[in-house]
């Protein structure tokens, strides 16, 4: 049975917007976390709520749980995490959603 | 040109999960805000991060930033955010994506 999550990340980064080291940090966040197995439509935001402050979003698709669980030991999640993640990012928030059936 | 924004909003409610009023609250919010003109695949979550202690989420497309404000301000939007959202629901972040080129 498919159990799709929609994992994402609201985020502020350490560096000035339209920054050489934020497209940096987009663009290699998208090129290193879209190719893990089990990622589906990885997506680069801006988050524009006025009720939100964060300024960024990753969000990404898994059709199981175990996908996810894959996705975050996999290796390039966790180098990623801790060489770039930890080093630039200001702050975070994240939000999965898993489809709740509404009868 | 395309500017697909997915607007989001997580929440919790002063009813008990898994009780007739969220059931309620949470298919009338599907009924309702569905089908408001622009709105393009309205769903109902779980929010399922331990790193986010909300409960609940609602997410829906736009193709349009016009689209979004329409929505904002049309008559069942309003009049579900003062009869029922304002009454219902005990807290609530929002989250709005839109798509940003990293090249």
């Amino acid at each position: 049975m498919m159990e799709t999550i929609q994992h994402m990340v609201i985020f502020d980064l350490i560096h000035a917007v339209e920054s050489p080291l934020t497209d940096k940090f987009l663009k290699d966040g998208l090129t290193i976390l879209s190719q893990i197995p089990g990622v589906k439509n990885f997506q680069v935001y801006n988050q524009i709520s006025p009720k939100n402050d964060f300024t960024y979003g990753f969000s990404m698709n898994f059709d199981h749980a175990a996908d996810f669980e894959s996705y975050n030991s996999h290796p390039a999640h966790v180098s990623f995490v801790q060489d770039r993640w930890m080093k630039e990012v200001a702050r975070f928030q994240e939000i999965d959603f898993k489809s709740l059936i509404v009868r």
